[in-house]
């Protein structure tokens, strides 16, 4: 252990190198607490790539197990520390290190927040699409990490498809270059887009390069009531058939209102057993959101909604950004499902999740990209309740089996993390784990790179 | 020797195991004919997924190399038979097998051509945007192992963004699924994205499941004559700072225009240096096509001509998709650089390109898909003369090392091949080479599949 302090501390700046117990402590979990988590080692805070290798190259030397870390505000249990490691947490290399409207490029370390990186950019007139739900904190490093999507992704993509090119710290502590600057690039096997998802195991990004849009107008929201969860999935199908491309696509239960009521005191129709919201950025949207209310109400719709300008709009966003936190509030503690299943399954899926709770005897509220496919039921439960958190683990894993059925994956965005390791195999069978494990030992031989993540 | 064809024929129909020696000749090679190809043993033309596996097994038994072909329009030499092999040719594997508008998705076999496909979806509505030039007859299997780009990637992406799931026979003959039917998905590492643009050194497609989009309208071209090729840079940069999203931005230079002309009689002008093409598929293109007229105009444009309908547009779009067969005509063969450079280095590039062919007494035409930088400088040489087939590849390598100092890649959508293996160490470096060689023989230990090609 002094070795390790020791070895740190000759390529490190004193304050990049934490022991502080209550310290480790606070950065022992991502927002998946109920994982359990280990006693880190120590907490090193580089500000430098040359502070990433030294950090590695003396984890490879001891054999040390690294954890890298962003914001922490992952879902799956992906950035949980592991007895004895070392967490890497990238926070302090936040610098934009370059935005260029011609090239549509922005460079940047990975400890941008998400938020900062948008509100930079934009004042350029430029757009930096993927927005996960906690974009105000999450950081570029750790989007890359779990190829985060958003609200916005169901018509601009996640970020997978905003990552051009990579500098990675490897295991060993070489450094590495992957992708591109250019709009294009096919030279050699992607490894840029296999780093994207990989959830720390095969490097550490220590700077990205992010392709960027022009921005588009502000976009107008229409919500719509429907009477049943079936009724909103089938005005989803039509949506996306009739070839309409809304910016934003979003569901909410009547449990995700209620709750999102009882905390913000927003005046969401309760009544209602699913809130659809549809928004579009073009610059006339007039017309298609008066044909998307039209196909609502021939699906069923009981009421619509168009919001008369951007600051309702955003009002009923803002409604739909609180759900989690606002479901977190109703017992506690919640286990998130991210299941993304094919649109037509949509209702199956959410009617689904909801009768799975009730035979559970938990409260389960469900929010959606919907546009996407990508579903959120949220488990709410006590932890401290030892069978309501057996409950709860046995309703999440019955609520993925379902979406594997319907023809989904287990993860659309939050990725595996600890949480879904023992789903990932049955998703993607024998081969295909036999082919990750091999990929992994290729980057990383010595296993140290977040070990007990992935598989 | 007749122990592989004893062994291929016996899980094989008769006509899908060919040994005529004529017929193996006309399979040896892809566009890159200049690339020496060895004899193949065997031309195998397998149906089904299981002839495939059963090919596989037969070749990891026997310890036979397996080359894997589509339409065998590649530019690179990424198909060219090696000496002994199986020719795999997937071009009876070619039915759609799905297309589903809800899901906005198909369903297809690799040997599907991208025309048929485009055309099929089309019918529903939906729109397949990649398209390379020879998208009338390349295959969608083959647009998967070099990540096709094509015309419209500028706005619309290319292959890699289209791929959601694939079926990959392994080389030795295991089945695997990867990716997914669903908008996202984020379950473990992306096999799929790193199979995209393997150039069959990894598996063998069987099957795609492709992302599609809404139909645009018809897009509406605007042309513009500029004096020098910076000028015409300029005019791009203008165009992509402001924020437009042009459905195509395409550049021919004099020497291309000409070519055209004595090809086709087309009428374009032939006394401008660059010819600037900018096409726009939103429902009102007026303004935007006003306002990129005058942005050409200020840059320099000597000529700014919108076209007044589809068919004028069709027609300069015609002009452009010509330009490598018309410059083939110059001399009989040509070497087609496919150099990606940051847009702001597009002018530079391309008089880059030229005055390498000054400088080795060899026509070099260009054209580029400029808004996304990827420049085409075409080499036109006589391959019977030993001397000018010298200087030709001496300027095309010439031409990739420029596009490497300006910030480029030796390839925006063509592929490695044969071609540019050297170029391909040269750029990513020998720890990307290492992982990329380690990645292989994760998949392909024996080192059967399209042996040769990328590294």
């Amino acid at each position: 252990m002094s070795t390790l302090l020791e070895q740190l501390r000759a390529g490190l700046p004193a304050d990049a190198v934490v022991t502080d117990p209550d310290v480790l402590r606070s950065y022992a979990q991502d927002m998946a607490g109920f994982c359990e988590a280990g006693a880190a080692a120590v907490l090193v805070l580089p500000r430098t790539v040359e502070e990433v290798r030294h950090t590695m190259r003396t984890a490879t030397e001891l054999r040390v197990p690294v954890v890298p870390q962003g914001a922490r505000t992952g879902l799956s249990g992906g950035a949980t520390a592991t007895e004895g490691c070392i967490v890497l947490s990238m926070l302090r290399m936040n610098q934009i290190l370059e935005i260029d409207p011609v090239e549509r490029i922005a460079v940047v370390e990975p400890g941008v927040v998400n938020a900062t990186l948008s509100r930079a950019v934009g004042e350029h007139g430029l757009f930096y699409p993927p927005d996960p739900s906690s974009w105000e904190e999450c950081t570029i490093g750790g989007n890359i990490g779990t190829a985060s999507g958003g609200l916005c992704c169901v018509k601009y993509g996640v970020t997978a498809e905003y990552v051009l090119g990579l500098d990675v710290v490897l295991a060993d502590g070489r450094l590495m270059s992957t992708g591109r600057r250019t709009v294009k690039g096919v030279a050699g096997y992607d490894l840029t887009r296999l780093l994207v998802g990989s959830e720390g195991s095969l490097g550490i990004v220590v700077r990205a390069t992010l392709a960027l849009r022009p921005q588009p107008p502000q976009q107008l929201v229409v919500a719509a009531e429907f009477p049943t969860m079936a009724s909103a999935g089938e005005a989803v199908c039509r949506i996306m058939e009739r070839g309409h491309a809304p910016s934003l696509l979003e569901i909410m239960d009547r449990t995700t209102l209620r709750a999102v009521n009882d905390m913000a005191r927003m005046g969401l129709p309760e009544s209602t057993e699913a809130l659809l919201l549809a928004a579009f950025d073009s610059p006339e949207p007039a017309g298609e959101l008066a044909a998307v209310g039209e196909l609502c109400a021939a699906a069923g719709a009981s009421e619509v909604l168009p919001a008369d300008d951007p600051a309702e709009s955003e009002m009923l966003l803002q409604a739909r950004r609180l759900a989690l936190v606002a479901l977190e509030k109703v017992t506690g503690t919640t286990l998130i499902d991210d299941v993304c299943v094919p649109r037509g399954q949509l209702a199956a899926m959410l009617d689904g999740a909801q009768a799975i709770g009730e035979k559970y005897g938990l409260t389960v509220g469900s929010c959606a990209h919907a546009g996407d496919g990508n579903t959120h039921p949220i488990v709410c439960f006590d932890p401290t309740d030892e069978d309501e958190a057996r409950r709860a683990r046995e309703s999440f894993d019955e609520i993925m089996a379902l979406g594997l059925e319907l023809g989904g994956t287990i993860t659309g965005e939050h990725g595996v993390g600890v949480l879904k390791k023992e789903w990932l195999a049955r998703e993607i069978g024998p081969v295909g784990l036999e082919l990750q494990r091999g990929i992994k030992q290729v980057f990383d031989p010595l296993g140290l790179l977040n070990p007990g993540k992935l598989f």
